[in-house]
């Protein structure tokens, strides 16, 4: 059970709520999943980072799609069960295709396994990269 | 010092150089970083390897630089410092502007916060992420 | 199902209830972890395990429970489920409030954040650090 | 060199430095170290990222020397050298003593091997600690 | 759930039930596990990696069982569930006895507490090492 | 520089001179590493780091050389700088031959790719690794 409990929304604060549904808004759904719930708790924290995400997460120089994308791939790395889950699942809705996904897992493997190789052969950085 | 030294391509094998050959075709370089120089110690490596990103970083369902972009972004989250500086190189010449750059890194840097705030909080996945 | 099984104090040789004893005793709990009874399978490592334990996480220039939220902290970094579990616990019996473990939980993902942009935007040390 | 350069303070926007004027202020120091002079190079996350840092890292139920040594001990287990280098120097003007250094490193090793015995034996959460 | 499924032999295509014969062939068994049934949603990635694993598994410099344990040490280090429980049941397979596993756990913790006390004191490179 | 310097044999306690005098003659060299140097700042954590390791890495169900490998594929994964290369050394000197170091580096490179594969693609244990 999350640790501090998940607060629904017909229990929430009026600042909490307010938060809730620019969230709704913002993404054009109707539900608001567990992350957001257990963040809650500490409406200062839940503000501070759905603010932060809305900013970065807009389309900007990069789509939204392609972010979302490198979200998931960050969060394979880290091995968070709840972030792959959920962030495999906003990537299929803004249109990431199995064929993306199968692509996008084959690049996150494949990195990690030359991340180590690297840093095994404890290989000295170029002078062409260090410009 | 790379653990096992770095081959030049004056001194490799034919075999080795084959496949430097193919690594300056593809990407149309006149140089081998030091990454293929390192691995050249185990030629079976040096050549799957390149064999796998070859066939892994071609264009597909997604563009090569989105691809080069996701792998910065695993590189970043696993603190390898040669593979950051290769890779943002690799990514500037596909076409990755600053201000692309400064969205990825907004990204990564967002993803593996709310990896640590998923899990410090224990937070279950919902329903909805799991079908 | 933990690889070696878990060792009931009523299974357990009198070596390792010894080392139960004293993590009850030491602990002021009547019961044993699944943590310990996973390690009892190898008593060595068992009581290497508890006494370096017993050693660190005495109060000393730092007390108790700054310890137990430090660990909470790196078991979070490190996404491990049980020890995010067993040590949020300890925490809160050592006196973590819920004001505490909030921002504890944002300090948290703030620095795995700030860890990666360091990184990423490739900074090097400044000088007045290196001293 | 740090991927986009550093700005200082003379070549920094209005914008920049009011931030940087900030940081100086809060932190009661007259340099600005590289880490802001990097991210300069993206105002809006410079500004998100001091925002989010200043209101994270100031005094509430917990003290800013105890919020300063968990940033350590995350930095640490994260392998992110700069940012052992600034925040262990910052945790050291905050009054941290060699002492608590001392007994910060012990627990942050002690954890990371914890963490992976708990990991590698495949331990189930005890009942008691799911409440 | 899988994010993509799982595809059985029943339902597999001509060229991922041949590798799915040869992985039982070389592995001699009966059966195939979730992850290659996961893969098989990409052919490519399925081929590529088992081809991969068959080629580094093999018995060489390092005979089969020392290859697996590696394996299993890498796992736990990544904090990946699956493959912790795979690599352990492989390595058993191959003649890993309990008292292997234990020693192998205590290294395993062992290395990622003196990975973290080096990083967090800061501790140069010996010249000695760098030849 | 190291944090908290490092601590000659000739500027050392009388109990740190009885730890390195130990840790010469179980390793048979005639020099301290800046590992153990730099720890003997906490001659607490000295003592207890190395007794760990010199009851850990004795020869047991698993030969000294093989223990080392381990150490340094933890190491590599978890990306420390400093361990890699003195573990690298301490293997090389117990008989690691280039040969051996290629194929311990290419299941490293391996079981990193294989570990995200697993955790990108949320594979469901099997039930055969569950006993």
């Amino acid at each position: 059970m999350a640790t501090l409990g998940l607060i629904e929304y017909k229990d929430a604060s009026a600042e909490v709520r307010a938060i809730y549904d620019d969230i709704m808004t913002t993404r054009k759904t109707d539900w608001i999943n567990n992350f957001w719930k257990a963040l809650a708790n500490d409406p200062a924290t839940l503000k501070r980072t759905w603010n932060d995400i809305k900013q970065i997460m807009a389309p900007g120089a990069l789509d939204a799609l392609t972010k979302e994308m490198i979200y998931v791939a960050v969060s394979v790395t880290s091995q968070c069960g709840y972030c792959i889950a959920s962030h495999t699942a906003s990537a299929k809705n803004k249109g990431m295709t199995d064929a993306m996904f199968r692509e996008l897992m084959a690049v996150v493997g494949m990195a990690n396994e030359t991340n180590r190789l690297a840093a095994g052969y404890q290989i000295e950085v170029d002078e062409q990269f260090k410009t």
